[in-house]
């Protein structure tokens, strides 16, 4: 028999969540989904495989590369979701009488890419979108950094700054130093490693794409200088978002117009931004921006759009790290321990007086277990509370009920458990 | 550019949820979690993809043809997630150090499957499982009636039977009936269908098995009638699980013995359920039972287990019949529109002060547009009220809020808005 046994694993980059961790990711989707729809964003589901000619050659080589492929059994060649944007332009091409225009959804679903996984990289995650379709306005652009921001503070995050900048400033920047426009988004794909590697790597790197020597030291950099200086001016649309920004709500400490923002996908055409939190350095938990070209591949005409992502894993990171999970982010908070076979119904009369009061309860489900092993359930799962309920208490109708991370215990009502319980 | 465009569809047997089915799944869905976790089961997420040996063999010839099967491109041979019982049996052996037992959990994900589709059967669906595993006691057994019960119940079913048997008292009656033992499995295949088909036609299927002629009407039918009329002291274990359940709160009118139950799958090794909605004829909604021989697969001994599955499909359909979902199933109940520039600012104020209440809103994101156009926005959303300050209220200082389904309208204060829109 053993010999035979398959060995229990996840392939590589794909992830098991135990209770402890699926806690913790239902209460983030919780709290956006929440936010999201406060701001009459609704929720989209698609599915996991496609038609492999809805998605291949949407992501450039990289995606094709990364994508999950395969014939199924039909023959029919089909793709894994691979983010949600193009499954969200089929979408709105394939309903466009039935949807409202603008289409404000939410989409929060798994999407699947064959990385090499590293630390903090998954070939399965979780994926949370909001994107206004079909309107291009200075207030949707802003709304959606509003939207977001309101997102991290809900789930507590008090120091955070929206970054912001727009393709059209940096188109100016690359006119300013006279950057062949062919070379464009090339030359973005260097600026936006900004952040990360040394000016001389700049230098290099560019002249390598073949724009000359110290491109980047003496001439982009005093363009950006130059244009950035002067934002508003040179992008009066950016200048109006942010002053909607503004008026929406968001505060002036929090947001900023930053020209080292750049963000990586070719299809974005006006405002960008990126979200920092203090504290947390790995990188941006939010991005987004507005992407004018997209959306109407499936239509045959352009439909505007803007919208943001969160990085659900770094999300969930930095709360670990700034401890913003809830301590008694559990969903079992009392055991009601089984003391005997006759004492059951007493046991079963106090869970459901608990449940009627919204208290998660569980009752051991043996009758003839000794206390210690109930006991010790009950800390292995990580329940708080357990209530005794032995022929002494019984006698006097009263129960016992002990803290667990504490270790004090008390005799009391089954009326007053409850109150306790809840306070 | 048209000649060239991809046809926006969908894999045949998958689906888009658009928001209006969105939020009915997801209404389901939060019900569903409440009620599991107020039981004590907590969650376990699974990924999409195994190994290809950790699924295949585990569902039946059947179950390896309709799985989704590849490789990826690292050769590896992998398996789309085909249920969440083998997934979970994996789990169980993977992280037995880690995991309190018993084990309950609840899973609700979706599962692939490459049937012929047709009404109601999809190739992409959720299930719903909860399961208790480690325990092999009555008291489990009833709990998981119960926490199915309560499920239907929080959904608002009123009328509804728990209807059960065991495997135990199966095996009885084809003993008393003569049945040779290496035969059971086939005849309970054929007695699965004894709701569905003629008598006569249970006599051919087993003849044709070879069970010889009338077997259904002459010998498993008096065999049946003998053994259920006394199934109590037939198996004393679901008897005392009948006891259980009636003490842990499951009225006696929605719970009943019924020897027609036999559920197709192999695993099962004690008490079996379905659940069946008065109103709702296309099928149970919910099956589930004891399976003790199935957890053990990876870890190479047995561990009981007992559970049960919702057919999240049928559960949509039955409630859609009965119209349990409530009228106000909507995520965005209030749109605030904008009547020019210069009184964007007062509509701002609007929205934030419903969103500080908690309610649902959305800002009409262009500032120039028609009242009209807003209007039919908010109607084609399906968004009930919108708020109107032109600069007559404005200079009233009051707001006008109209409801769309109703056509009636009102001027009043912006504080007695939020009160008015929550009452």
């Amino acid at each position: 028999m053993i010999k035979d046994m398959i060995e229990p694993k996840t392939l590589k980059g794909f992830r098991d969540f135990l209770p402890k961790e699926a806690k913790k990711r239902q209460y983030v989707i919780q709290a956006l989904k929440e936010v999201f729809e406060s701001y009459g964003f609704e929720p989209l589901e698609t599915p996991a495989l496609e038609y492999d000619e809805i998605l291949s050659g949407k992501y450039g080589e990289e995606g094709d590369k990364l994508m999950y492929r395969f014939e199924d059994r039909g023959g029919r060649k089909v793709a894994m979701r691979y983010d949600q944007t193009v499954p969200l332009a089929r979408v709105v091409a394939q309903y466009q009488n039935e949807l409202p225009m603008p289409f404000k959804r939410y989409q929060i679903q798994n999407v699947w890419r064959a990385e090499n996984p590293q630390k903090g990289r998954y070939r399965e995650f979780l994926q949370c979108d909001a994107d206004i379709v079909g309107l291009d306005t200075p207030l949707s652009d802003a709304e959606v950094m509003l939207a977001a921001a309101k997102s991290l503070e809900k789930l507590g995050f008090k120091k955070f700054r929206i970054l912001f900048n727009s393709r059209n400033i940096l188109y100016r920047i690359m006119q300013e130093a006279n950057i062949p426009e062919e070379k464009w988004n090339t030359t973005l794909q260097t600026l936006d490693k900004i952040k990360k590697v040394s000016l001389d790597d700049l230098d290099k790197e560019l002249s390598n794409k073949g724009l000359g020597e110290k491109t980047f030291s003496t001439i982009l950099d005093p363009a950006i200088f130059k244009v950035t200086t002067n934002w508003k001016n040179e992008d009066p649309r950016l200048s109006e978002t942010y002053k909607n920004a503004i008026e929406l709500g968001i505060p002036q400490k929090n947001i900023d117009f930053m020209s080292s923002i750049v963000r990586g996908l070719d299809y974005y055409t006006g405002m960008i931004f990126e979200i920092e939190i203090e504290g947390y350095d790995i990188g941006s938990v939010c991005g987004g921006g507005r992407y004018d070209k997209l959306i109407g591949m499936f239509s045959g005409k352009d439909i505007p759009a803007v919208g943001f992502s969160f990085g659900f894993d770094r999300l969930i990171e930095a709360m670990d790290e700034l401890k913003l999970f809830p301590d008694d982010l559990i969903s079992t908070k009392v055991l009601v321990t089984v003391f005997n076979k006759d004492l059951l119904s007493k046991s079963i009369d106090a869970c459901s007086l608990l449940r009627s009061k919204n208290i998660n309860t569980e009752l051991f489900l043996e009758e003839n277990s000794n206390l210690e092993k109930q006991l010790k359930y009950a800390d292995k799962k990580g329940i708080p509370y357990v209530v005794i309920i032995g022929p002494e208490e019984s006698a006097k109708n009263l129960v016992k009920i002990k803290d667990l991370r504490s270790g004090k215990q008390k005799e009391i009502s089954q009326e007053e458990m409850a109150e306790w319980l809840n306070s």
